[in-house]
């Protein structure tokens, strides 16, 4: 019975089998934790929702719960530059209600190994907000932007910097917003070149592609 | 037989029943222009294609065609400051695909008495080319926004001036734009407080729009 | 920690940041509502719900909750026609069930200066009802059209009137309504020239666009 | 080989198998004509385009060929009203765009044994057109509605008459049209009690349904 | 204050304005009752769930409430075929889920002077159970048939019975049925000719339909 | 360069790669036939125009060409009994338009193995048609039908017959049919059990698919 | 009154009527099951909740209920090689989240005499696990494949083995997962050949399916 | 007049901009070439048909044009390890129809500085293929998927290879592909971990992300 892990993951993807956690009790969720933590330093658990992360964190208290971003990680030894921080991932976002999404990003991408900076409330309504970060964003190695509405930020911020850019729709919006389709199709429809697109509301997808770009690079050891 | 014309449509519009001339003959158009002529100083045909136009312009020489915008127009007498300019519409542009909406937004601006801008290629792929025409744009006192691909140029304004604002949706992409639903989707899910937004690539309801708006003010003497 | 105000965001666009209420607490609302009364005198928070409502009231008494519309409104000086009263816009409605989503709109445009009038149960079923008060519509200065349904009043009043005219489509419906896709798809197609269209349900933007146009005319002072 | 015909469709519904033209060629369409003409006396082919209706006039000249609705009829003996005219049908009809649709709706409904009225051009933009042709319509005993665009003709008449109407949603319209699904929604959202609609551009299915409903009518001999 | 009523529309379309539940109070509907009651002798509210429909009951005895169809009805005088019973329509239904449709469709007719039949669990998975049926169905005057899932019914009967028919698509299903669009289709696209159609789950509109075709045959005294 | 073929494929899936000729040209097409006939004795080319198979059957005599179908075959040894007829396959067509993919799925099966036999013109307008030919269609091991409009006809036969069934949608069709969505939803949720179903227009999927079934019949030697 | 079952649907498609559970309370589904009883001996009931089902049980104890496919089954005789085992079906199923509607389709094709293999947790991100599985699956006669996401396992699947495959889609998944549609369009697209589909969650009918071509098999007594 | 380029944009993005050739004239093309090379030693061009390729190229004989992919490449001076080689591409593609957007792809990561490499006909319907090209695959240091019809490679690649992922859906396909629509859905919910997604046939796009993660690698010297 039970869930079949995929134990070599981490060796094909460079990273360990994640657990989804919609739809998983707290049980099985805690029961998947501790056959992982056998064979793999590193952890991390998806839309984990407070009452589930609550149980989990008194059956399994070294792990984080991040209640944002609804995110459960466990690290057995800290990222540190030397044991291979592998680069720096900038999570920028544009309204409030994007936050639990950009935070699912950042936590994904911290636990595989990135650096992760923080940018937020820089929606291209206000845009100089957006301009006034933007010697702080080019800093970054990678940059991923998570936008609901219109989703005009991917296609503002892609036109202003060099570095790989990965659009995260957000389902936040009403009426023809359509739970995220319109910023969806505004992103993979942007005039700014080379913006890559995750499913709405997937910042985990936008983290790991972020994470997987970073260790890639030839100059780090990770 | 033949069209029933709306012949008191300037009365309760403010402006005679405008010939949308797709699907009708040259013939067609060039009939309705001559009896049109016969109570009103001022015509619009729309989507006349080039074919069509010079037809009608060598039956109907004092008529005007413009190729870009498929636009036929007359008017008896010319619009001066005198006679009821109403006021200063600007006309924004995002890509060069866009220009044909663009300029049918125009000729249905100018023929109903505005004074006309043209800003074009000021895509947000390159906003610092936007920032350079910000003023000339703040000195209209409506503007229309006329963009293809995910349309962000709407929002960007709409963040940067406090004008009445037509967005107008183009066709100009593809693949999962859809002919202009992704353009028409951002635009209506605009993050900036107030865009309007009309039929995708409709650029002659954004000019009759924008007239309407101006001729309305108080201020001028239609 | 907090939201980023977007604090030069009346000067730019004529009226400050508005608080969107969806996904807020009563807390978080007061909190920007405080802070936005230190350098502003108006203040409109939408999408309140009543709960939160009178929470905030209770602690900010000088703002006025509308049950219907929910929305929260101040304004530090009664706006008077001494003070800058723009002009008048009409907010008409088709049926019962698109009250709230007209007294958003009616609530906008009041607290960034408009005289609002309101015109209801005058859907197309019944149009000699609308017949009975098309004078009264035609007297003022922007008309706000908000219908569900079929979304057909838009159309019919925008071919009687010769002002400004935006189209707000509602979720109300069923069926084949798809929560207000047949409206909007209605109103995006009128046949009546210039009618302008905002996302389904934003009375708020309506409201906002018929203020920018009557804040602009130029014979008043705002 | 061929095509099986549905020998005793007139029995079972009223009318013989009618022919569809699309995608047949002029000599099948002539083949099943005259298959056709040796059991029953009234023949109905829609679809048809001039090139193929000229064909089957040059071989079958008692046939009648309507170019706008693209139409073929025969019928041996004239209706009249001894032998069986149902009542009367009126087609009303939006736009000069929609008549081909109109005139597919009033080929059938005679061929099946209806007077049929004609009203065209009344489309919302200008009600008074309509208002002047309501006491005809209301003469009618069953009422086909054919408008593209918003359709919102069918929504205001079905408010005005209470006769059976049935709306044919037309493909005239661009953009967020969708080739005549704004129209089919709005139809079927219609707020006018008791509206049914047919498919898009389907003038024949809206013929055929108001003729049925008239041939069943108690007090008058088929 | 409160709904303005349609008050003539009875004289306009035979039939006085019906109250529409959803989103209503009880004690709004209760209070619409009260006030129709005086000027008109039959009502129908739809959309009335168990609770409103016991609160309207216990203040308005007279009544009927009928909880699979959720609708309210009253008639001061009872219909008989003296005072006016237009004809016989059948209400034919696929499945026993949508049963409640049906029955809104089969309340309508009646308060409306129809007699009606009620014909269920003919779907076409078993078809034998609608032949057994057939010579009941084609003693009715008009045919409302309800179907969910793929709708085939409204087909299969059409090509089977020379009556007007008037399909209703239903919500029944799920996945790829997409809340009754499935149905809709199916309905649109019936090969049968003269199938018209209504809103998915409208009831109500089938049978307002339905009663509209029998009090507009000649040889009936409504 | 040229075409990597999958050339283990027909001991993988029991028959070897077809072609699929859409969008290759004639001598792409002559070219793998050719490579293919090296090392099977079985050849299948769909989508191949009328001319493109003029071409092939000039260079490669011994294939067969289906103008209605457009497929080339080519088998070198005929199937027989002996040889591995599998069973007996029903290719089931509602209407005349749907014969092209009918004649797909039924050289496909033919190729592979099967018997087939073909009914056609039984659309469920006229469902005696189909009850005419029940007792042939019965003797078939596997049964495909081949639908557009409403697609019912995979319905009514579901209900009939106990027989593995596969059901294709086709484009035929206008308007709301949206070029076979409106049969693939029908068909997907019929209410008839076990009807299984494949792309729109996939004739040669059904084909293929009814064709393992048969050859995996425990009582044949392939 | 009560449910007009389907009495020689077993004769006619060689399994008993089958009671769907949604929408139906317990008692409705007891008293069918006690009328099924009576003149059949195998009984399905499919979407019952776990409380439905405790309360069946409680009256019906000889009927067995399984909690993650939702199914109760009842079969008076048990299934053996010698009454009928027709053959083995394989559900393969991709993730987690997809077990009850594996479930449903396994209960479905055992209680019509399938002998059913199950294979879960084989989705294509981790690849090699499918391929352990594959000797095990290809020892099945017919292949149910259950996936959600994008459901690629269909046509991975389906390009290595040459058995009947049915693939059932499911809704898990998010965002621009549309509740399945996804997984739906991927399976009718597969480029795997002759894979059939069944609708979004459907495991009944696929189970169905499976059952209807093993019965169906030459060398087995039913 | 003309259209302005965003000269700078070299600086911002780290390549100069590329022209879209869809809607251009061979003279604009040929034009903005001339003005693009005095300040730029690289440019691309995209949708450039065969026939204005051929008129581009003998007016400026130095560029170099691809018919599969449709692109022009001009580069001043030679790519090579020394000057700035930024790392491996791998271009993987399903199938012979997908190569013109692969070889799109392919053009605009060679002319930003990366060698690629190029796998074809590796369609998971025969995934053999696939694993005969695995080893080659990984030496790669960003991998761009390539795919139609079910888009299945994305993901069966993507829990394959440890590399960065960028997949391109292609409208290769027909029914309900939807242009492209399948592979897109199946691409955005792909459950192998990180891949990221451009637009439908955007091979462009994906070739400027691939180049643009290279580029940012800290080893290389651009
Ligand atoms: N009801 C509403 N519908 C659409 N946009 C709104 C609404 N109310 C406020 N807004 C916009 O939402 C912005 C605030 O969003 P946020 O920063 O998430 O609070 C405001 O500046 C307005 O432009
Ligand atoms: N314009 C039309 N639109 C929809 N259905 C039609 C039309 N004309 C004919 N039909 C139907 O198509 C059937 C004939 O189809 P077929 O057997 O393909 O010729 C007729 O019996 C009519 O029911
Ligand atoms: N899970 C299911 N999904 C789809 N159809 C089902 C399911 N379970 C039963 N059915 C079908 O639904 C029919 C019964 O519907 P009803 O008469 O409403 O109970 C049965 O004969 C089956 O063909
Ligand atoms: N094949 C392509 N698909 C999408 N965008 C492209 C393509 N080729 C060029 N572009 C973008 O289109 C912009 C030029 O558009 P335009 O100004 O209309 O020529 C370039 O800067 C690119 O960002
Ligand atoms: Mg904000
Ligand atoms: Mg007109
Ligand atoms: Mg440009
Ligand atoms: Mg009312
Ligand atoms: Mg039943
Ligand atoms: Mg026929
Ligand atoms: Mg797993
Ligand atoms: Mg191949």
């Amino acid at each position: 019975a039970g869930t079949h892990l995929d134990v070599n993951r981490e060796q094909r993807l460079g990273f360990p089998e994640v657990i989804y956690g919609e739809g998983k009790t707290a049980e099985q969720i805690l029961n998947i934790m501790n056959r992982l933590s056998e064979y793999t330093d590193r952890i991390l658990a998806t839309r984990v929702d407070a009452e589930k992360g609550a149980y989990v964190l008194s059956q399994f208290p070294e792990a984080q719960y991040d209640e944002v971003g609804r995110t459960l990680t466990w690290r057995k030894h800290p990222v540190t530059e030397a044991t291979g921080l592998y680069g720096k991932a900038a999570v920028v976002c544009a309204g409030t209600s994007d936050l639990p999404v950009a935070s699912e990003a950042a936590a994904t991408a911290a636990i595989m190994g990135c650096e992760v900076i923080r940018i937020h409330d820089v929606g291209v309504a206000g845009i100089h907000r957006l301009f006034a970060k933007l010697d702080q964003i080019r800093e970054a190695d990678v940059i991923i932007v998570v936008a609901g509405m219109e989703g005009a930020l991917a296609s503002v911020l892609g036109g202003l910097v060099d570095k790989p850019m990965i659009a995260v729709p957000t389902s936040i919006g009403y009426g023809a917003h359509y739970e995220g389709l319109a910023a969806l199709l505004s992103m993979l429809n942007s005039c700014a070149p080379g913006v890559t697109v995750v499913n709405i509301d997937n910042g985990f997808g936008a983290g790991y592609a972020a994470a997987t770009i970073l260790r890639n690079r030839g100059n780090v050891q990770p």
